[in-house]
């Protein structure tokens, strides 16, 4: 698998370098994520008291080094990668290498002078991906979406469906369109966004907000039931905690005592922490990821019940949008569409009807923030969506000058000015993909290994190791292997149905079993030995001449590579 | 450079692996190293508190995986191996790659019924090793030694020449012995060894030991001026501190008050600490990794003046072992043919004169544990030994029941009785034999990559990467890449001698220059385009007929790759 990867990198101008895995602290500092990685990191302190990292990814050590060799434009573009150990401290990793602490991924990193350059090589890193996989075996779904937060314009993740995957994906059953639950946008089921003051005019007719007794109603269902009326006419409002906000919050309703922080002397100003009251409609969830891409923020949770009290001066259950004014109020689109709404009333047991976007509140932000859902209209085509769980091998992106910007790499362009490039990012995880293969290469008996990422080609099983079929295995093997083939040959002492069961279970292609009645096999009266041949997946065996089975597998496994290979997307 | 190393190791039957390269501290302390490692080792704690260990060896990681797999003796042999990052924490790490605190190693560790079959593996190890580097183009020291304290009964250090050698070793004249210094022995230049009685009798007309008035007298040569004598003469005592001491001390003089502990529960009981005298002939040196060895303690170290002065009673300079009562005295072999020797008299400005072995002092424990210089005689042939500096790329070694003991592992023979297995581990250090093949094959100019592990095998230059050139340059680059040759294309914008000189710097083995004036080459009046060939570390370059140059260069790679590959030591 390693190798594939590597052929692709290579076939696309990338080329393979080989940094520390244990990277000094202080690159990390530079760039701001010692600080906002949180305890995924893994933080190390050596014998002499420096700060190190055991590396979750690169982008830091492949910065810090193309900055010590990037002097001239002429020097770009420039794609280099690796092949190495990660580490992530997670809390509980799970599905065995599906999410463990150590990994192994091939990340590629690359540096332009302009966007188009970086997009021309994102492309092509978009390209060797789908072949990766397909020589792999491997059935991915990719994704696309935009990459928020991260100060990027682009990525693209590439999927496998899975049981036990960590992805929701929103998928169109009319086309292709396919996105993580994280990002994913659906059509609008509600109206055109209105200005302030068109919403106001539509209210005309609605009657004015009033202020209702709601006690003892606790959930949304209560209250719909207490008021006969359903989720879809309640506006939800939710108070949330975010950090390192990089928005401008000068003059935003509470936030007048922040102020702005740089975590590290390259990175962006952002306020440390910050809370948003955040309305959606009744019926539908806020989207975290989306929010925090909404906010510029590096994460966003719910605020805990103190600080809703504090924000909306009442018990945890009341928050809503009318008369709100101590957090900017983050509208979803869906809410700039409600003209006839109940809401919480800021007060213990109080609840407001009739409440209009436009005549009786405003949003500081108005953003596409809700969760997606299976029966949710597609955003391309308007065919019904749908969900699959699934697990991420791979993931392009176009990461901006987040890095370059703030860790200070610099080149001189023509003129001998110079200039900051812009940069991608490109990961594959090993393990994972494994892992995904056996997923969907597998029966009951084992792993049915694609022969291109096969541990051996082929095994020879001595019926029992001895004697003729001792020496016949050997020569089998050697013509093997000068054929070009991985071999193993199974040589315990063992029963040969525990070694026919083993091969199966680990799932190598192609089976040779060698027995004395195969070797004694004649034709026409004269001695024919043979061995008797099977692909794994197929149930019967057949015999072949002991001289013709090297030959044969070997072509074999050549169309399978071909077409495995072959079938390029370009 | 690794896929030889693999292509080695399947041949003998040694299967790859990935355990993780962070492992649970608790592994550590099974086998007692979490306590013993000292400070090379880097400890972690993860967000959990758990303690963790980056991997400076595997030795305990292999033989947990073993343990949870191992059942029966039809599973031995088991040879398993590794190529993956390792950490030391170094305090001074130094010359580049040689001495990282991070480092890529193979590390193969095996596991046996019984020392025959663990001695057959360790031989197809060392066969290994010497095929990888010769494949490697590398010339290789194979430095034999016993391996001491480890409790191992045999090890071989491959070492190579180098001015920046960690290594001093001891190399015969006239044979082919070759020692590390550490472990190196010579033919003794005294008399052979007596016992105390023979000694005695030997000493008989010897004058009675006297003590004598040595004011102002610090070292041994104003000591050798003011008696008029040399250092040959002198007995040399030394005080050493020792730590995790595993020979049986009791009784021994000064350590009435020691008792063994157990630093894990499979470990073996040591005296955590104790103090020696150390006594050899005045013009030699203790050598500690021997000393170490004998004392089977983890480490030796000179003690500090405090507790010299009071295991001597004296300040320090006036130690010597007539009269020593407060600690084991421990001489070199030297000291016990020595019989009218000068020495230390335990009082500040006091020698004896005329002590003898035997007579008037005897030792607790006699051993080799001198160090051995240039222009001592060889222990094999009595020839003279020379020094030279070294590095260690690799280093194979019988570790015995050390790990596989302290750690639990068992297997069960066929009378169903439970059993520990026997050990061996093999490593090869890839970063330091990659910087030592540079050191090997270099030029003015840069490296001279063999042919085995060049970065790319052939190097197709442009004067100018445009029209007829650049598709000629294309065309040849798919040839040469359909030959199965690795390709690297220059296709920068770049001045033709920027480019030459890169290509010699990074020493790939063959170039082809490709330019408008070499493409117009012309035959009998018709066209004959022409490509200009040179190989690495030749002066002359040589116009070849473009269509015959990826043959050429084929068939002289394949030859030069047999000229390595071929000549294998078995």
């Amino acid at each position: 698998m390693e190798n594939i990867i590597r052929e692709e990198m290579d076939a696309i101008g990338s080329l393979e370098i080989k940094p520390t895995v244990v990277v000094p602290g202080e690159l990390w500092k530079e760039s701001g994520r010692w600080d906002s990685m949180g305890e995924a990191l893994l933080r190390v302190k050596n014998r002499l008291g420096a700060d190190f990292v055991v590396s979750p990814t690169a982008e830091e050590a492949f910065t810090s080094i193309v900055r010590d060799e990037l002097s001239s434009y002429r020097q770009l573009p420039l794609s280099l990668y690796q092949i190495n150990t990660k580490y992530r401290d997670e809390i509980r990793p799970r599905y065995g290498v599906m999410r463990g602490r150590e990994f192994v991924m091939k990340d590629a990193y690359s540096y332009h002078h302009d966007d188009a350059s970086l997009d021309e090589h994102y492309q092509a890193q978009g390209r060797a991906y789908r072949r990766i996989f397909k020589r792999c075996g491997l059935t991915v779904i990719p994704v696309r979406a935009d990459s928020g937060a991260m100060g990027g314009s682009g990525s693209e993740e590439f999927m496998v469906e899975s049981e036990i995957g960590d992805n929701t994906l929103l998928l169109c059953k009319s086309c292709d369109y396919a996105a993580n639950v994280e990002k994913a946008e659906c059509k609008p089921d509600y109206s055109p966004r209105l200005s302030p003051d068109q919403a106001k005019e539509a209210a005309a007719d609605i009657p004015p907000v009033e202020k209702i007794d709601t006690p003892e109603v606790k959930t949304i269902e209560e209250l719909c039931a207490f008021l006969k009326t359903d989720a879809k006419s309640f506006i939800k409002t939710l108070i949330y905690r975010a950090v390192n906000v990089e928005l401008d919050l000068s003059g935003a309703p509470g936030c007048g005592n922040l102020t702005k922080h740089k975590a590290a002397p390259g990175a962006p100003e952002t306020y440390p922490e910050a809370f948003f009251a955040v309305a959606v409609r009744g019926d539908l969830d806020v989207n975290e990821a989306k929010l925090a891409a909404a906010l510029k923020a590096s994460e966003v949770t719910l605020a805990a019940d103190t600080d809703v009290i504090r924000v909306t001066g009442a018990p945890v259950g009341f928050a809503g949008p009318v008369g709100l004014k101590t957090a900017p109020l983050i509208l979803d689109r869906t809410v700039t569409g409600m003209n006839d709404a109940v809401t919480g009333a800021l007060e213990k047991d109080k609840h407001y009807r009739h409440a209009a976007y436009g005549r009786d509140f405003d949003g500081w932000l108005a953003a596409d923030i809700r969760t997606v859902r299976a029966g949710d209209r597609c955003s391309a085509c308007g065919g019904e969506l749908y969900e699959k769980k699934g697990n991420e091998l791979g993931h392009i992106f176009k990461l901006g000058r987040k890095y370059t910007q703030s860790m200070g790499l610099n080149y001189l362009d023509e003129n001998g000015k110079s200039h900051v490039p812009t940069m991608g990012c490109y990961g594959i995880g090993l393990d994972r993909t494994l892992a995904s293969i056996i997923e969907e290469h597998h029966d009951e008996q084992g792993i049915v290994w694609p022969v291109s990422v096969a541990p051996f080609h082929v095994v020879v099983i001595p019926i029992k190791y001895q004697g003729a079929v001792k020496d016949a295995c050997g020569a089998l093997a050697s013509e093997l292997e000068a054929a070009g083939l991985e071999v193993l040959l199974d040589d315990r002492d063992e029963r040969a149905g525990v070694k026919f069961n083993d091969a199966d279970l680990i799932g190598i292609p192609w089976r040779i079993v060698v027995g004395d009645k195969t070797l004694a096999a004649s034709r026409d009266g004269k001695p024919a030995p043979q061995v008797e041949l099977k692909r794994r997946g197929e149930t019967e065996a057949r015999l072949v001449d002991i001289g013709k089975a090297a030959a044969e597998i070997a072509g074999a496994l050549r169309r399978e590579l071909a077409e495995l290979d072959g079938s390029l997307i370009q």
